[in-house]
Order: C-alpha cells, then structure tokens, then sequence
C-alpha cells in the first residue's frame, strides 16, 4: 500500500481508542469502497461536530450552546446541587439512567501518577468556585484507584468551600449475584448494609 | 447526549467494521478532545484519500494512478501471471511478502450465498478478458468456505480461456505446531505431503 493518502489515513485512525494499525487498515478499506454511503457523510459529520460543538464554560459538557443544555434547561430545578464526573461520556451514562436533577462538573480525567496528570489537567479551578455558591457537591468519580485518589484530593480541597460533599454509594450492582462479584466491591458492600 | 451532531457522528462510526455503539461513541469523544492533533487531520486525510484514490481499471487495485503503481511498474518482469485475490487487503499482504513479481486481480470479494453476493458483484468479466492474454492464473482467495467455492467457480469459468490455472497451496503454517493445528489443516498438509 504506497499510496501516502492510505498510509497517512490509516496512521490517524490507528491512534484512536480501541484502534491498531490492523483495524485501522480494515476501516480504512471499507470508507474507501463506500464513499457515497460513509465516507462522504463522515466527512462532513466530522465537519459539522468540529464547527458546532464547543465545551460549556460553567459544566465543561459538550455542546452546540454555551451555557449547554443542561445549564440552560429550566426543568431542572436543583441548580444547587453539582454532580462531578470524570469525562463527558460519564455525564451521558448518568443522564441515560435520568435519575439527577440537579448540574454537571466534567474534571476531565482523574489524578494520575501513572500518566503524569497532576491538578492543573483537571477543571478543578472552576469547580471551587463554583462550590463557593452551592448547596452539595456529589463526587461520582469512577470506582478505580485514580478515579478515587482523585475523590480523596477533591473532598479535602473542597471541604472549606461546601458543607455536603458526597459519594456514590459503592455495593452489590443490581442484577448482580454473589458468586460472581469480586471481593472488594463484597467488602464495600457488607461494610455499608443497610438496616432493612 | 443530546446534540444531533454528537449522534450522527456515533452512528457513522458505529457503521465501521469492528466498531460497536459504545466503540464509536468512545471515538468521538476522543476526536472531539483533540481537535488540532486528530480530528482536523482526520478530515483532511479523508478528503485528500477520497479526492486522490481510484480504482485501477486493470487489476482494481486502489492508487492515485490509472493504471495502478503495480500494472505501471517496470521491474514487474511477469506481467503474464495474474494473482487473484479477493480485496486490496490481500494484495498488500502478499506484497508486504515480497514473493510474487506478477500482476493482481482484485476480485472485490467472493461468490456468498449468505450474502446474496452473485457472480454480478465481483470483477469477473474483466477477469475473463484478461486470461485470455496470459500464462498463468494464480487464484489466491481465502481459504474460507466462501473463498474456496469462489476458486472452484472461477477455475471453471477460466478453463476455456486460460492453461494454467494453480491456487495457493494449503499445510502446516510456517512456526505452526502440530498440537495447536484444526483438523482441516492437518488435513490437507497431510494429503498434500511432499518428498525430501
């Protein structure tokens, strides 16, 4: 495959998540057997996001309004209590289950010794500020070790700004059986029972 | 995710060989945060391939020229010796082999019942023609169920115009070991066993 076109083409889709340079190739060939049906409305998809989307300045959502959607929809009534999640893609899994009323606050990623992702990569700043003026903070960081260190470092800088800063619970998933839960989330779960 | 741009962006990835709702939604999201160093290229390589890239009108082999880097290239000395393979994905790895210094006929995939894919969806009348200007056809098709049944066709369909007719040989892969061989294989490595 000499052509620069494929070669170059195939180098930016094998940098995406999920994506090597195999897959890559395997796209690849297939947008350029259907041009008309994909890759042409890809084309221009992509276009379109990259003009119309931008990030929300109070909630860092993606949207194509600032304040998005979300910050500016009057149906949610608690703009007092602030959800915090890690990446926009966790906002939507909260948003699917339509159970929080209340705004958003995207970090942007978590704390990460490992990738070398200290606080200035996160929206923390504003985050304070807008702790300043709210009644409860909800951290609903990923239950893995950055998603929880970074919890940790969030409760103790915020602490001094909101009084109620809280946790999603950790225990059993609904639908989930005993024999199959790993002992951690066990432990969680039997640590925090509930009086029935 | 409420943005149609966000939405139809996801459901053209989603569209892609090996790529799922919550591959491409994962994607987007990736491309939608890097923005200078991903999705602008993206857009731009995939108009360059789309603008630059045509079918060959010999072998149907994808390239900038017409006819081909392969059918245009004067070190190919045997340019009487015609390598069938099913799509441009195996004419690049048998020329990532660097073993074969004849020319290729992309068929553009195989004769498939499960598809409803006929001998009308494949290159085969051009093929027709071709043969009756060569020496030998070499019919390198996936050994698949689909792949043989189309090399059984096509060595019907060419008899008339063309001697040699050879397809790949089947056996042992190279650094295979006996133990972790299917049956088929061992097969067809044994009926097809040489002498030393």
């Amino acid at each position: 495959m000499n052509s620069t076109q494929i070669v170059s083409l195939v180098k930016i889709f094998a940098k995406l998540p999920g994506l090597g340079p195999r897959s890559a190739q395997r796209i690849v060939l297939h947008l350029l057997k259907k041009r008309h049906e994909l890759l042409r409305p890809l084309i221009d998809s992509l276009q379109n996001a990259d003009e119309a989307l931008k990030s929300c300045t109070h909630c860092y959502n993606l949207d194509t309004n600032d304040p998005c959607y979300i910050c500016n929809d009057p149906k949610r009534h608690d703009l007092q209590t602030i959800c915090v999640v890690e990446d926009v893609s966790d906002l939507w899994a909260m948003e699917r289950a339509q159970v929080f009323k209340g705004v958003y606050h995207v970090l942007g990623g978590t704390l990460s010794a490992m990738n070398g992702h200290g606080p200035d990569h996160l929206n923390i700043a504003p985050l304070i500020e807008r702790a300043k003026h709210c009644h409860e903070i909800i951290l609903a960081l990923n239950a893995t070790i950055d998603g929880q260190t970074t919890t940790h470092y969030l409760m103790d800088l915020l602490k001094p700004y909101c009084q109620t800063i809280t946790t999603l619970a950790y225990g059993m998933p609904i639908g989930g059986e005993l024999d199959y839960l790993d002992s951690g989330t066990l432990n969680a779960a039997l640590k925090s029972r509930t009086m029935m």
